[in-house]
């Protein structure tokens, strides 16, 4: 694997390999001193045309744990907005000698593109309304371990709820949640649909009440206010009527059904009831997966051998770790 | 001690306690090598909602001379401006798992309510007209080194001259400079002063001119350049004339007293002789010792053990340093 | 060596010296863990005046290959913005321990006068039209380099072409190169060219093809879109015509001939053909020796004895290895 940029182009081993050694980062993060010397030497750079602190930090947290270096493009304050091409700072930052980009852009394709112009690995961070595959393992690891789902999704209903047109989010977890075996619907007004939707392997429905008893995972995603200025729903408070977790659907719930978000949540929108008084809630576990899932992929990308072994307070290479174990 | 957030939540004992560490940590940053491990693997997130590099870097250095990682947190770049809670925000980032929030911000108390959503330790590094403990905890330390005042301030006569209504660093100096035993007097236009300033430990007057040949320590604060317009004191010229450091008054002070401030200076204003020039300035000092005394807040809330002995380049964690020093 | 202030205070035994200690560093930074403990321990502070993510950036990479800290100061977030004057901001940033600060700054002289206020090490990164001495060094280090001369310039054809009156960069580049024996042309329109320009030791021309098939090093400075502006060169189109390296122009280049740009370039302004299709092209070539020569300009600066010969994984401090190998 030398990049990541689709949730699509992973087979099912690929995804349950990236899974299984999302555990083991898991059990790392969970130490007293939680940092291995897997990418010492290896330069990690998070490249956001975006504005995304919540991802940023976690990729940032993900390859400090490794002890990777990590330098942090803001576009605002780079080269980007003298005039020069996406190629010439993609090219020149290559040529300073980097192991990785993490990217987020705005348009769909871009780190697809950038692989044209690196030797280095890219991770996509987010592109558009096109794909966001880490927060698709996060999310799949996530449900894996709170429902004890080692081997697949076989059977499990999923529903994900709101703006599905505008959403990379929705588009990757569709693809990993029915790859490994679950049966997906997506719960939307018609308006926040895309237009290919019956090509994708789901079902449709229309009103969040329809599948609120029966769902095994509520997945709600961030209902962006622009979208009401554009008219695609009536209002907030319609919104949150018809598509919102209130209290009154989340006594609904199934006992053991999960409740997810990608963040940041709307409070008292699609989010209508505190999260932290739902025992189903796994928006705070979803961060702290995400950080795991994160030192994942750094390492499948980056790493040689295991180098998982040592504490970093060891300082020994992965190389030699990777020799010392084998 | 879990979490630093008012000088006056500690006891007399402590304080003296912290300026003890405060010397060693001292003694650590005059090496050669100023590094130890005695926080390495541990994580201190900056997270400044008013600017203050000043601040910011201080307590960065004192992190990464502790061999801590640190993340800063700028509010215009996070997720605050989509309009996530601070609730949420400080609830993501402990879930990316973190050891200790350094917090600035312009809401007295807001250090305070975010340890309710976090199990890492919090440190207030300024809120509002609050509190400011670690300027309280230098400044002490500063006079205690620079008068030989180990075992308190007994009679030690401490004058604290401008804004004292808006100013965080003076209702924790007075705090901390009365708690070890100093006589402090206010000097201010009434405009300046708090309204209950009646029920503080301290004597109040309002000319610098009978305070300048008799104190042990002149501690200036900054003058807004805002007040001015809010018409708080009639203007610049007049301030200084009334209450700032001129040549002349300069030439009353006593040979031993000090003259301290918090910076950024206001030259040719509060400060209207150049400290470079007085025998007594304490301002560069104070800014070398801030780092000491972040330290030994740092190693304070985080460290396990001494962790201090070794040097930074054996890379022992500070809990196995502990076990070999006990 | 002190500081790095302006190339020409360097004799042309100390530019071959520094030339000299790059290649070792071009090696460090070849391999699979490029990373040395030489600067353990140190601070580098980046101070950072004007924007600039692609020099900043190399001088960050430069110290972290050597193990050093680095701090950022974004002038936007500094205590500058209150008012603080320079002399403040450098001696409080000095007073918290610091090794060096790394300065570009608009004002011609800026680097210089901050030495008076530290007892850090000052490398000039740019300052205003005067001075760029590392641009220079990694300049000097691509030719040496890409043509095999090892041993000085002497009869070497370089021609420097663009806006040489507002380039700190030819100045720097002008005085290195003739120093080390080379013989500078600049071609340039007279309202681009300095009115001292006489007493610089190089020939004047005014058109590009005059020098085309005979250079041995074409160097494009970059056209700022602000001079055009100011009407001191009529359009874009018209530059191009006349100092554009075009592909007609590329084709009448000798074999062996450098194209170099200090970057970021104005693609199809002054390089109007694309630098990957020149065999000549030293573009990516300089962002990597960029690298290497600000490590060995920081090494120069701060390191004691070698520090070099180590694997950075064995954390052994400088001094200690330096010891051990003298």
């Amino acid at each position: 694997m030398k990049h990541l940029l689709d949730i699509g182009a992973l087979s099912v081993d690929e995804i349950h390999h990236l899974l299984d050694l999302t555990d083991h980062m898991a059990e790392i993060s969970a130490r007293p001193m939680p940092k291995v010397p897997a990418l010492r030497g290896k330069t990690v750079v998070n490249l956001f045309f975006e504005d995304s602190t919540r991802t940023r930090t976690s990729f940032d947290t993900a390859a400090r744990r490794l002890s990777a270096d990590v330098m942090n493009f803001a576009v605002s304050s780079s080269s980007v907005n003298k005039g020069e091409s996406l190629r010439d700072t993609i090219e020149t930052i290559t040529a300073m000698g980097v192991d990785a980009f993490v990217v987020r852009h705005s348009s769909s394709g871009a780190p697809h593109q950038i692989t044209r112009w690196t030797n280095a690995s890219v991770v996509n961070a987010g592109d558009g309304w096109h794909q966001h595959p880490t927060q698709a393992l996060l999310d799949c690891y996530t449900i894996r371990t709170a429902l004890n789902r080692t081997r697949g999704f076989d059977g499990l209903r999923i529903a994900i709820v709101g703006d599905i047109t505008h959403s990379r989010v929705a588009r990757s977890d569709v693809q990993a949640f029915t790859a490994l075996g679950a049966e997906v619907t997506l719960v939307a007004p018609p308006t926040l649909l895309p237009p290919m939707v019956d090509e994708w392997p789901v079902t449709v429905c229309h009103r969040i009440d329809d599948i609120i008893d029966t769902t095994d995972v509520l997945y709600l995603l961030r209902m962006q206010r622009e979208r009401m200025q554009s008219a695609l729903v009536p209002s907030l408070r319609e919104y949150t009527a018809t598509y919102g977790l209130t209290p009154e659907r989340a006594a609904r719930l199934q006992e053991h059904a999960l409740v997810m978000h990608p963040g940041p949540m709307n409070r008292g929108v699609e989010m209508a009831v505190d999260p932290s008084e739902l025992p189903g809630s796994m928006v705070l576990r979803q961060v702290t997966n995400g950080v795991a899932v994160r030192m994942a992929v750094l390492f499948e990308l980056l790493g040689s051998g295991s180098g998982l072994a040592a504490d970093a307070t060891t300082e020994t290479p992965s190389k030699d770790t990777a020799k010392g174990a084998s």
